[in-house]
């Protein structure tokens, strides 16, 4: 489901007295492209999930929601920075896995959410305000909007951070986001 | 205003045959205990502001204002990942200095904020969820809380992002800020 | 063999309105001390090799620079820059795992190295002429003293970088060893 | 002298709803081309100052040396690890400009260097073994060839790390030189 660029290996072609010889690169850094990879990868696991709930309900949705936290988010490594669109009160921040998968799907009497993921999204777009990028994080700001089964879209304020890790895999480890402020 | 710390460059003494030799060490990271002192450095500005505006009128507040953005922010540097509290349609997202201090003080047709450093804020506090540090770059994120002169309490979500420039200062490159969710 | 040291997961007190709430702070950063640690695992591993030799011979020595070369350099993530101390001409760089275990073990037609970790090196102190800590990588440059059995003392010019890795393990990924310039 | 690359800030065109904004980047990592570029800096720099003496004595040769140290090391934020070819002895490690200066130009008691740059080079020209990329960071290894006016030709084991500063110029903050093992 996510695109995954491997940590670059490339080759730099180096000209010496009439032989040339490859010098092996490594390089750590998050590029731009990987960055917009990871965001349109989360739209499409997103509408994923969604699917899935449509086509075979709770249990698949979890499964399906269970498996993108997995990759996309960097629980794996330690806390993450995530404030959800709806969440609030005691339970406005989601540093455990547990809380992020609550937030998708519910099914948690802890958190007691509904289940963002399972809202029938069906289309989803992205404009990045500004991107700040600092060697193997990368920091976005911007508007998301989705679109449900019924046609109505919904815009929400979105900040993601992605870090890639020792594989290239690009992981999210900060997301804030927030409905527009309305006067 | 602000408190600020060097980029380290301590001595760590060495053992070698009975002589102790001291290596100095360049240390360009971001330290936790920095990451908490630009947190205060920015509740005690807005305070500051809020005070000068009282006692000294826009002029004041204004000169103030554009200090701390000197000081405490990217701008210098490149865009700022900056999306204010109460800012919304087509400027959320404040990329330019000039967006952040119309933010903060008004006095700006473009934007037409009212200026949210204005409002008479006397006491500050913040409670990190959680806090990501990764080389000259730390996030956080969690509840501030800001107290007015009639003691009314308002407590935002925020997510900050600072990075150690080359001087060893502190320097706000992402900043989110949002009113809870209300149902 | 190594001492290891996990990313820091802490917990910062922070007092709110009378309450203690304990925020996770995940940190990717590379400290002094774990620098100093993998300075001294080196040594140790250098010095096991060479016992190893001696007591089982070079099965047991060529399995232990295996599993020193597995656990504390960054051959498993791509190209090491490694220039050890004696090798020379086209065999100079040691960019693959390969390389750098003919370098200490010989054993290998490819590179005709005698094996350096067989010299029977008891004894391994270094002292740092500076360290350079930039993120999760650290650079340190300094003399490396090895004392074989007959109580002879090699002493060379040694840079190291250290990278610390998603599991919060220092792996070498520079390595350049020369001998002290003599007129 | 230097060729110089700012800090990138670059527009990435996003297309929403047939709309094209252009998100302002920004992004603190060294790049491939901008290291080899410092890389040819460094031998056009002692190619000059090797011309400056030739042609305008030791004070011409001195002020360049100057100049190259100023922009190109990172003496002005700290200790560089600097270890110079012919450098030996308590003097080896060359931590401060001062002792960067003598070694490229000597006149110096302290250090008592012939001055490496004043033996009239003339030609100059690197072979990376492996480069390694790291945020802001980055490290190349491999052979460095000098000829002279006679036409003779020198060939050094050199290692350099580069780190990009907040200004995007490239400083060295590592450089370990030797002549290569001789049996």
């Amino acid at each position: 489901m996510f695109n995954k660029k491997s940590i670059v290996v490339g080759f730099a072609a180096v000209l010496v007295s009439g032989v040339v010889i490859a010098a092996p690169v490594h390089n750590t850094n998050i590029t731009e492209d990987e960055v917009r990879q990871a965001q349109e990868a989360w739209g499409a696991a997103l509408i994923q999930i969604s699917q899935d709930y449509s086509e075979g309900g709770l249990a698949k949705a979890k499964a399906t929601a269970e498996a993108v936290l997995n990759q996309a988010y960097g629980y794996g490594h330690g806390p993450v920075l995530f404030k959800p669109t709806l969440a609030t009160g005691e339970t406005t921040f989601r540093i455990t896995q547990e809380g992020a998968l609550s937030y998708f799907v519910g099914d948690n009497p802890d958190f007691g959410d509904s289940g963002f993921a399972l809202y029938g999204w069906q289309e989803y777009s992205f404009d990045n305000a500004a991107v700040y990028i600092n060697g193997d994080l990368a920091l976005t700001m911007g508007h998301v909007h989705l679109i449900n089964e019924a046609g109505e879209r919904t815009t929400v304020d979105k900040t993601w951070g992605f870090k890639k890790d020792d594989q290239g895999d690009l992981r999210i480890v900060l997301h804030h986001s927030s409905l527009p402020y309305t006067e």
